[in-house]
């Protein structure tokens, strides 16, 4: 099969203009927004138009479908609140196009799929989690969003087309290209990652109840100030984590929310996003016992009610051993001496897959490892590389 | 002259109907929203059935004036994004039924004023700042709001309705009826507080600029995350602050706004408000200079950009001697044993007209020291003896 890189290429730049920041290259397409469901539109049209089968199930993920049991090739469509346009969109298109080379070929046989709600809006990877059988779909629909919207209401906008959830043995494994989204191969120089296995994340909500008051009249020692405990217990995990972690483990509180947030007034509430990532499953267990004992001990030091949401999140998963084989011989075909084995300090979709049927990553490299920001960006020649790569790996693999 | 103490609780419930929370006995009648606008518009219509004339000048403030030269007795009608029924509105009603029981009985002449954002929507006690000549309207006009609305544009709703600012001098003094706010009378079963002095205020507004990244990609070491360089910030202010407070002393990061404010994504940006509270004029400053160099000192160890919006607030104030022994007098008629001279650790407008007229203050308790909260309550009998002294008070000022 001929991969045609300047269609990969304007499909690529087309998708962007799906909720396009205006700012950079950068798009806002979170998960079911109205930007999101144009550009899943959009893509089931590209491929009928490319003789494969379009299939939405009930969450909206989308698959092209090539006939008969087929790999699977694709990534996710949505975006952060704040999105580069590689993110997931990269892999879809490189899908997308690999599977139509291939059927214009006449084989072999390759689907593509966008998953839904990679980035989060309501879980973690929501999407392809949901699909894998990690969460029951009704178990998803309580999920709620920052603004209080919940998952079975938000994925209203997409009922009209939803089919049923396809059989996993209809697909003989599942392969994602993506931007790295950190510094390594930016830094070496290196055009090519594959990846030998993902980290697991760990993701919760906790909320700290103190008493909302007036912030002149309320001494100091009688106050309940939810940013105050929030701001210890910040502290406090970093000094605590100290002992346990690696310098390849993170963590961070990306979402806070004030109750009443107003300047004259002692905030009675915090909501807030706790989550930590690490390729060691124990030390992920053994960071979850110190969040949950220091949180308590918080409450109780601030006079604070702690509510704890569910712990969600994905266990580290090595790549299959085939998949990485047939990535690294193409990698040493196309790029010889600038490629490398690597773990995945983010996410993927191809983390739930892999409980489900054989998977395998390949990563280009990230300009200054910027990304889940409007100026995440990848030299275009770059991205080309990773498409022949994956042509290449795909075409051995069937 | 004899005050209606059903006429003034009845008209202090319906003035608790415009922006009810439906919370308790709470309201949400921010500066210039449409509930305020409703409110002011109702009062105009009781000024005017009073016999008094309505006045509101550029600002909003809302006066109901007497014949020549008058007493002033008021307060405010917004009320926090979160308010209580009490904080303000106790003033204006109470000034509204006393210079309504002048008239009737021919005098003394007595004005009430209503004044607008007292609760810092924009600045800090903007309607009477700027009446009293401390910010001048264009440059109060260039406030802006946690929403992005400017103090211009938001004015604009009472814009038809607005006439001139009026001559200070048309005014004798100022007296403001108040919630204590904080629980000094409640916990000393105490009835009315006469004020001898209100504390001093700063308030600024402090932005954080680091890096938006990928929470699962970007090592700790080489994070610039404004939320960690908020919460260190916050942690030091208090350690420093330890040498030069005292137990009087306050200050709030009531106001946070993380951007853009995810769980996958290292915060970039962080806007947060920084609020102090004291007494004493030179510990005020004292503390804006451990802000100001802390700030500094934050940006570089985090490698943020640090910007400093301006220092607003308002200085210690005194309160009129004069109206201090009046108060006082009819304290010990109508309450005898059970009031106290006491500072003032809340802000009122009362600061700002003491640099344009003799004012004065009287407290009445609040249930459990609770304000700026839809719980926030006084006993009503507590309401009617406040209101009884007051009206002694100005009587003998006349």
């Amino acid at each position: 099969m001929q991969v045609d890189e300047q269609r990969f290429l304007a499909d690529l730049h087309r998708l962007r203009s799906f909720g396009a920041s205006g700012v950079g290259k950068g798009v806002v397409r979170p998960a079911y927004s109205a930007a999101d469901v144009a550009a899943r539109t959009w893509l089931a049209q590209r491929i009928s138009a490319a003789g494969l089968v379009p299939h939405f199930d009930p969450l909206g993920n989308l698959f092209g479908l090539a006939e008969g049991r087929s790999l699977l090739v694709g990534s996710h469509s949505d975006s952060q609140p704040e999105g580069g346009w590689l993110d997931g969109a990269l892999g879809v298109i490189a899908g997308l196009e690999i599977a139509r080379a291939a059927r214009a070929a006449g084989g072999p046989a390759v689907s593509v799929v966008s998953f839904q709600d990679e980035e989060g809006r309501f879980g973690v990877t929501t999407g392809s989690e949901v699909w894998s059988g990690k969460t029951s779909l009704k178990e998803a629909d309580q999920f709620i969003d920052n603004t209080g919207t919940t998952m079975a209401q938000a994925r209203g906008v997409l009922a009209d087309v939803a089919q049923d959830f396809l059989p996993h043995d209809r697909f003989s494994g599942f392969v994602e290209m993506h931007i790295e989204q950190g510094p390594a191969l930016d830094q070496s120089g290196e055009k090519i990652g594959v990846v030998t296995d993902i980290v697991g994340i760990r993701d919760m909500r906790i909320t700290l109840d103190g008493q909302q008051n007036h912030a002149g009249t309320t001494p100091m020692a009688v106050r309940q100030d939810a940013f105050q405990a929030l701001a210890t217990f910040n502290m406090e995990l970093a000094r605590r984590f100290a002992n346990v972690v690696t310098p390849a483990t993170v963590w961070t509180i990306g979402h806070v929310s004030l109750h009443p947030n107003a300047a004259s007034i002692v905030p009675g509430r915090v909501r807030f996003s706790m989550q930590w990532r690490d390729g060691d499953l124990d030390r992920l267990t053994r960071m979850e016992q110190i969040i949950l004992e220091l949180a308590k001990e918080i409450g109780q030091r601030h006079s604070v009610t702690v509510s704890l949401g569910p712990v969600m999140g994905i266990d580290p998963k090595p790549m299959d051993v085939n998949i990485q084989a047939a990535l690294a011989v193409a990698a040493t075909d196309l790029a010889p001496g600038v490629w490398r084995n690597m773990t995945s300090g983010a996410l993927h979709d191809a983390a739930n897959m892999a409980s489900v049927m054989p998977v395998g990553m390949l990563f280009v490299p990230s300009i200054n490892g910027i990304s889940h920001a409007f100026d995440e960006d990848t030299d275009e020649a770059d991205l080309v590389l990773g498409l022949r790569v994956l042509a290449r790996a795909v075409q051995a693999l069937a």
